[in-house]
């Protein structure tokens, strides 16, 4: 089936529809656009599950900051339409700004706690921006499953939290993080980095693996490897960190002994890039 | 077909499921119980329109402020089922106060600027809970189309205007005002009043007519009309004026000349009761 490229909602509805009626089954990605061989994951992933996958590619300005990168966000379309291609994908929703925020567009959708902790401490409407725009693009696309990626892991457990909230009917799944082959996690936001700062950002992944290597020795000890954590980000050249922590996966609240469903989580600034990265802990 | 009366979401979605696969149209009417005509017409709308209606009954906490009539709100619910098998109805969902908040529930829809000025100023968190409510039930129904009544003027506004902010996919439609003989709106709190409270109440009535018909006589003075409102209110013994103004119907700003789309609206309280009340200007 060729790949369609639409700018309206009443185009996604249409193709939608049409292909439900075929009896396929609907996998919806919402990106961001410059897309990488994570957001690739997901779509193989949709693929796996249903015939028709949609991929919206939207750079949302509501969750950015004052401050950040949304003029500078890449916006590479070929590529990301090639991508879209290879993955097999049915369906590139790809709106104006106007189209999913007409004037007059006055609507919040907030899940409070999750939103205001960690990258929500240092992002603060950053999570209202994306709560309100993926409940719009759910709405819009209606697919049985939507997949987020666990690099984000904050948005996915909100996003997750909204869905059970306000009783989406439909599925909401949570794919693996991708990595570079040196461990950096993949993000629209890495082509920023210098090669010097790239070798930088590889301290993220080093302390997250540290952490889990020393769990799975037998290391219960979480105040200690917090620490061990935060002294390898601190003994990195040009690594400025936000937070290092060992939290709840399911409250986010942080952790001071061992327990069941934890998460290693860090959010530093290298350079002018704010990088992410978390990883389950055993 | 018999009326089936459930109190889980499961059971709702079934239903609606099972209706949907037969070929029906879904019709839903939320409420909060305590039913009169004016709920009655918008079932008998609703049965007009579709083969299978919804009707919720919820009284929900959350847009009930701390010192507003939450725990006596009337809740008559064998009359109620009563009325809704009179008109037809198929499918009644009667939660538990558990079953839409469970332990841990963090969201919060709300809809800006609309919901902070006349009402949204006397009641803070009021539109708040009744958007995140009906967002619930919207998700919970999924029904074609979803009726509320044009008594409670601002929230229908402010209902449309987060279903179209949203995305929400299927149709929102409002009805008239149901009024008793003498010109009453109906209300659920209509029975709150005393026979003497009742006669000040009808002051609302009388105020809105007049409006009304000084502007179908060619008066277009809108600041002295809302000044005649306001004396025919204060004139009445009892009666504590919240608000009373001639306001643009999309916008609810006040209005400061004859426009097209104008809406009269009125709140007061008589005794412990607050009144609302509103009419269409020609």
């Amino acid at each position: 089936m060729e790949l369609q490229v639409v700018e309206q909602i009443a185009e996604v509805r249409q193709a939608v529809n049409g292909a439900r009626q075929r009896g396929s089954r609907i996998g919806f990605v919402p990106t961001m656009g410059a897309l990488h061989s994570g957001h690739v994951s997901l779509m193989e992933e949709a693929r796996r599950d249903c015939e028709f996958v949609v991929v919206s590619i939207f750079v949302n300005p509501t969750q950015f900051g004052p401050k950040e990168d949304l003029n500078k966000y890449p916006r590479p379309f070929e590529n990301d339409v090639a991508l879209c291609q290879g993955a097999g994908v049915s369906l590139i929703f790809h709106p104006q700004p106007v189209t999913i925020y007409p004037p007059g567009f006055k609507t919040r959708v907030e899940v409070t706690g999750l939103s205001s902790v960690w990258e929500g401490a240092f992002r603060p409407e950053h999570f209202c921006g994306v709560t309100t725009v993926v409940m719009k693009l759910l709405n819009i696309v209606q697919a049985d499953v939507t997949y987020f990626g666990r690099k984000d892991f904050q948005q996915q457990l909100i996003i997750k939290q909204m869905c059970q909230d306000l009783d989406w009917p439909y599925a909401i799944q949570t794919c693996a993080t991708i990595r570079d082959p040196d461990g950096l996690a993949k993000s629209s936001r890495n082509v920023y980095l210098s090669p010097s700062e790239r070798q930088s950002g590889l301290s993220l992944s080093r302390a997250l693996f540290h952490v889990r290597d020393q769990i799975q020795s037998g290391n219960r000890d979480v105040l200690q490897l917090q620490q061990a954590m935060r002294q390898i980000l601190d003994g990195t050249p040009g690594v400025i960190v936000d937070y290092a922590a060992i939290i709840n996966s399911d409250t986010l609240a942080a952790a001071t002994e061992y327990q069941p469903a934890l998460t290693a989580a860090i959010a530093v600034r290298v350079g002018a890039t704010r990088l992410i990265d978390n990883i389950e802990l055993p």
